[in-house]
């Protein structure tokens, strides 16, 4: 009998700790195991806040996979997936390769949800990946030079967020600290600068409770942002958004964070997906196939209440860390030791800018310096487990 | 008998150097003195290839002119000249205001000179002031961030600049410092980005000694930076420039730095001009006009060869200073003993980058880091001139 191939589809929360998990538990002859990646790192995504919007260097959220892999167990490739044959177990690239595979995990990232809102693809940036922020952080700060080459374009200095849930509110907290720094820099008046955050549901963070949610507005709105709640996105131009209410904003700058969904990969692979996400079973298997798994943003679960997980970084790493456990009691034939998965939630915390932030531990709520320093231990606990001692202390700003 | 109005126009190193020797000079019952300046800053032109490529902030090279004018003795007005009229002795700001004076200097900034070339005054960008350069540098970040989600546009990460004169070399020298720096942070290839110096002449820096021109251009060179030399541009356009050869290259950054005339205001004037400056007298005159007088870049004179001598700051400083003294004596009815004025040539030095340049003190050829320190002397001086020894102690990097 061949050894059996293990084929891991992105570098994700998902997929890294599933990988890390196999690392640490198989012996060298046990799996062959294959790791696929964009990049040659990992990155932090509930970090990316902060370098979108200049307050953090990008590479403070990106992690070099060939300091935490052991490519002596993992085969570790730099590549694009383009399609996933299940029927055929075998995985083809952007490059040509093919990648035929006994065991898949699909980690694969997600995909901006724009819910048809016209332009929105086109003309709004997103807070996806490394690249991306860059270019959101760089494209602000050419506003800023640009807005002092032309004054009277208040247009150049206004911005955008549209969707108030987790990641707009992180990044409008960092946005609020960093457009101070910019006026000064590029001597501008402050006053000048308008930052908008627009959002179709009733309220900012949907689902949070109240006490939060007034908190994280009252920080925000102090930082000087002006909040549209109620007001869905009509249009998205390269000159502005025009809001459902006929209010036109002048930006050139719109982020986009009103939702994700799952890879495209994944529907065009012929797997039954909802909004790109494969409803997976108890094991995190996709139906019909024994030998795919599914974690992170492209895995869809549902709570006792029938309501899908959000799909978060907590729950991703849940999920590797499970999949790890049971596809190393499959490669030896123990599958009757398999253990099914259940999310272990245990809080959530949003950072609101330097020093700041609110959310939940456990059922406790936490508030200012009190949640930030929740968060920085939530990332100090991260990054041990993906590279111990030495990457948590490297990467925590304390 | 009412004390006279002295009006200067623009804080640049003549008009500066005018006003801070006057303010010296002169006392608070001897003349009213009038500074007006676009900008509440001096800022230091030979230092702005460093933030146009990133190589420094661009604050370094802003001088508060609050910290060295006494405003006591000076009206400092932060304001844009829109018109001179000198028969009716006035000057008309874009705000509608009017000055009137007894005494002008102009000390006007310069305009890129483009020679008629299609499309550069539209598509390049030039190294004119803090807030010119802040946009250069910001778009060539943004040009990499750009590139790292567009693959495969490598004209994204390629850059000319137009002329091989004094800013044009000084500048390559600190983008090919930069460059090394741009592809770590946003993970490029540097191999991939290309930096091209188109310059119409026969050789870069026209005028300068064979081997002070082949010590840089070999600097240049292990850089990175390819030459085209004899080589006029055709033609800029958004998507590149086409070269008189027939060569297209394609690129969104042109910087163009072939040349300077003077400012259009003083030919809108009224005042006869060649490429917009004013061939003045002896004692820094406009032709016709016992009390307008010219420094820096829209002066012209010309040497005993009946050549003119380049805008430099060096000859600017030394017109200020000239001014201050014959204008003193001209509010104190001391006409005798105008001083006419010489240019004192000091040498020529040039940057490479960083530890690196070239050029002459004196008569002798100085390289490399002795280069370096001699221009960091000729800094420290001009500091120190101007602010005093904390200004100087605070600006230069050693």
């Amino acid at each position: 009998m061949s050894t059996p191939k293990i084929l891991i589809l992105g570098a994700g929360y998902g997929g890294l700790l599933t990988t890390l998990g196999l690392q640490q538990r198989l012996n060298y002859n046990e799996a062959e195991i294959t790791l696929v990646n964009k990049h040659d790192y990992h990155f932090i995504t509930t970090w990316l806040h902060e370098p979108a919007a200049g307050t953090a260097p990008a590479d403070h959220a990106r992690v070099d996979l060939h300091k935490i892999i052991d490519t002596n167990k993992v085969n570790l490739i730099k590549g694009t997936v383009e399609s996933i044959d299940p029927k055929a177990q075998s995985v083809k690239l952007a490059d040509g390769k093919e990648l035929p595979y006994d065991h898949l995990v699909i980690g694969l990232g997600p995909e901006p949800e724009t819910f048809g809102i016209e332009g929105l693809r086109e003309h709004a940036f997103s807070i996806r990946s490394i690249n991306a922020v860059l270019q959101i952080r760089e494209h602000i700060e050419y506003m800023f030079a640009k807005y002092k080459n032309e004054p009277g374009r208040e247009d150049y200095i206004t911005f955008v967020v549209g969707g108030a849930g987790f990641t707009g509110i992180e990044f409008l907290g960092e946005l609020g600290d960093r457009i101070p720094e910019l006026c000064q820099e590029f001597d501008v008046d402050p006053s000048l600068v308008k930052i908008y955050n627009v959002e179709a549901a009733p309220t900012a963070l949907p689902g949070f409770d109240k006490d939060l949610v007034d908190y994280a507005m009252n920080i925000l709105q102090r930082k000087g942002i002006e909040f549209r709640l109620n007001t869905p996105i009509k249009k998205c131009t390269p000159d502005g958004v025009e809001l459902a209410t006929g209010e036109f904003i002048k930006t050139k700058t719109v982020v986009w964070s009103g939702g994700v969904r799952g890879n495209s990969i994944v529907e065009k692979s012929g797997f039954e997906v909802m909004r790109g996400r494969v409803k997976v079973d108890e094991y995190l298997r996709a139906p019909g196939y024994e030998n795919v798994f599914v974690v992170g943003d492209c895995a869809l679960i549902f709570n006792d209440e029938g309501r899908p997980y959000p799909p978060t970084a907590q729950i991703a790493i849940q999920e590797g860390e499970n999949l790890a456990r049971n596809l190393s009691s499959i490669v030896r034939g123990e599958k009757i030791s398999l253990v099914p998965f259940v999310p272990a939630l245990q809080g959530t915390l949003a950072s609101l800018g330097k020093g700041e932030g609110m959310g939940l531990v456990g059922t406790k709520k936490v508030f200012g310096t009190t949640a930030a320093l929740f968060k920085k231990g939530s990332d100090l606990r991260y990054l041990y487990k993906i590279g111990g001692l030495g990457l948590a202390l490297k990467k925590v700003k304390l």
